[in-house]
């Protein structure tokens, strides 16, 4: 009888059984389905384009991933044109960002728009970098997109703060920490974190050779600082 | 009979010209009531800004109307703001221009991206130049709008090609001129204008005082001269 | 007989008394006749130039002299020209400075060279503001005068090192306290100063109004600041 | 007694034929002996340094002067370094000119103190441009040599005035036509002369490849045309 009972409620049983197993279907997938990786974007300059090349801070947090074995988890796209400004990005935003429809976009970009104002007298106004950097947001969020914000690193790495533009990056920094803070968005604050690294590793003073090739472009261990400090944020996202 | 034919056609008559009445009426409409004034918005920096003061270029094309009795005809409105570059333009367009359903809009800009490469550093380069420039003439058309372009006059009147930024502002003008001839648009070349001007009227090479009161900024010759230059191209639209 | 041994005793006491007059005239001299006053140059730009104006630095230096009962030991005198770099305190060196015999030149330069940069481009190259500086003190010091090093003390006030040419002014202020050094000349350190000062009275991190009234050129406290700054360095000359 | 009236004329003789050759010696010498080769010093920035170098404009008037059999004449010296604007021709005119007695100096300057307004911040003023212009002329002078003036030729050979530079070449080539006059000095007005061959030569308006290799620096034909240009002023001194 115990086995009557028991293939009664055996009977029985597939009617709850199967009530929640198709309750529970979705749970059960996502631990036993493939997941769609999560796209992230890194949207920026010539740092950012030499970020996917071997060595690069891109390719840095890959292999990374990889060695966690999570890179079927994240998919990571740098999209990096040398020179490039806030108002380049913008310009280029739906072809090379939007298209590809990102569940985040990193935005690292204010060197240039400092940097040209010396070089080519074409640098950007504060104002209009800051319109132009909330125009960015708000697009990305309107497709759907996460963005994470980043301050630009150095132009120069020397400590005293005597590197020729180091006033205006700090105050173009200064802007983008406002806007972090304004929309509660992710902050990846490479400029803090670049001098604080340099006050402990460049008692030298020198202006490049700590984080960087020439003042700006990131050597081997720039990059794999800043693949560390972008991943420190995006790891929560 | 006859009558009684003659009442009947008449009694038929009715039908026919109230039927070509209503079919004409339209056209009748069209002569008799007032029509809907063509909307031209001046879209530019602080010199269209001063354009609708008293003695402003814009004014004196309103007053010009005026005594032609074709103030009903148009409809003119100044959008100018001081200091605006192309991409300034380009964040405002929307809310200062398209809102506004503008029959034409014409573009004078370009003395700002030229001269504050010198007094800010923050020009525009000539290739973002052209991409703004290009992208306010796609949104506008878009919109239903038509365009003129307008080449930047003049930063300083000296005719021996001896202003400190003529050659920028002679290449900027060449880019209006090609994007113009690119578009098949029409184009008012103040640019050309007011050297020719000074060529004939201004022999003792004076760098202002001509057409300007500060070699920018327009005096009342100056004023009525791009008055007269618009006007010419407008007329015919 | 003490009138006798007086009068002999008073005979000849003269010889001795005369002999020691003789030899102490100098000293008796430097006590009782009027010094010739020190010739103090204070010789720079826009800054110096507002200094001889009631409540500029110089004046209030003057003022402290003349409450000290100094006012006849130095003769306090501003040469300063608004807009001058280090290559035109060089051009008028001989007859500003060198005419005038001084005893101490003051030079109190580098706003400009950094200044000028950005609103002209016409700043000077750091190499050439050593070259020029350095010919300043050759030729002050063969012609007999003492030297006087400043560094330039601020364009903007933030204490952040945010303000758009902290990086440039910090590097010619380095290359100031470097030549000093180099040379063994008193400095008065007003760009070091003047951050000290702001990080204990600005906590606001206002760019203007603690010791400016714009950024660059002193507020009535600026001024004093700059005269105590000064005479600390003067007194002991 | 022929042979004594022969000797007594002969005994005469002597008296005046040597009073003669007294007065004639230093016509026979100019004749017969060597004469001391004119010295002439180019003083320049990169272009006169590559002048000296095979191909280069010193260079091809040395060959000239060589076909013509003048090489003894002339001693043609460069003095040219890369970079250098007025100033720097001022703080090195005793070491690199003055010293070697030279009795022509031409002054071939003006490029880098217009280009670098826009490279580097650092271009000179008009008026300290003058200034220093006056100085090297007014020392050379005074040390005993003759000064030749040239305009700088190009930064750009478009026909059109559209070289980003042209209104301030032009102006500052206007204060060195404005000096020769002023001073009655000869001038090599290489500016116009490169702007009339552009004309005649360059109808496509390129920018570059018709004088010059990189829109600054001579190319073959422009050492050519530079040293054609420089003889022609020179030969006449």
């Amino acid at each position: 009888m115990v086995s009557g009972r028991f293939l009664t409620r055996t009977k029985q049983c597939p009617y709850v059984v199967m009530k929640a197993l198709y309750l529970l279907l979705p749970l059960l997938l996502a631990f036993t389905l493939p997941t769609k990786p999560k796209r992230i974007i890194f949207f920026g300059d010539s740092i950012t384009q030499a970020g996917v090349q071997p060595g690069g801070y891109i390719t840095k947090m890959q292999e990374m991933l990889a060695k966690q074995n999570k890179a079927a988890d994240y998919e990571l796209i740098g999209k990096g044109i040398g020179g490039n400004k806030v108002y380049d990005l913008y310009l280029r935003l739906d072809d090379d960002v939007l298209a590809l429809k990102p569940d985040v976009v990193v935005i690292y970009v204010g060197v240039n728009d400092v940097w040209h104002k010396r070089t080519y007298g074409t640098g950007t106004d504060p104002d209009k970098f800051v319109k132009f950097y909330e125009a960015l947001i708000r697009k990305i969020q309107a497709n759907g997109g996460r963005v994470v914000l980043c301050t630009p690193a150095a132009i120069g790495e020397k400590t005293d703060f005597s590197n020729d533009q180091d006033g205006d990056l700090n105050a173009y920094s200064n802007l983008i920490r406002d806007l972090a803070a304004r929309q509660n968005l992710p902050l990846c604050d490479l400029r803090k974190s670049f001098l604080d690294y340099n006050v402990r590793n460049n008692a030298g003073n020198k202006e490049k050779g700590i984080l960087t090739t020439d003042r700006v472009h990131l050597n081997d261990t720039g990059n794999q600082f800043v693949a560390d400090q972008l991943w420190a944020v995006l790891q929560g996202m």
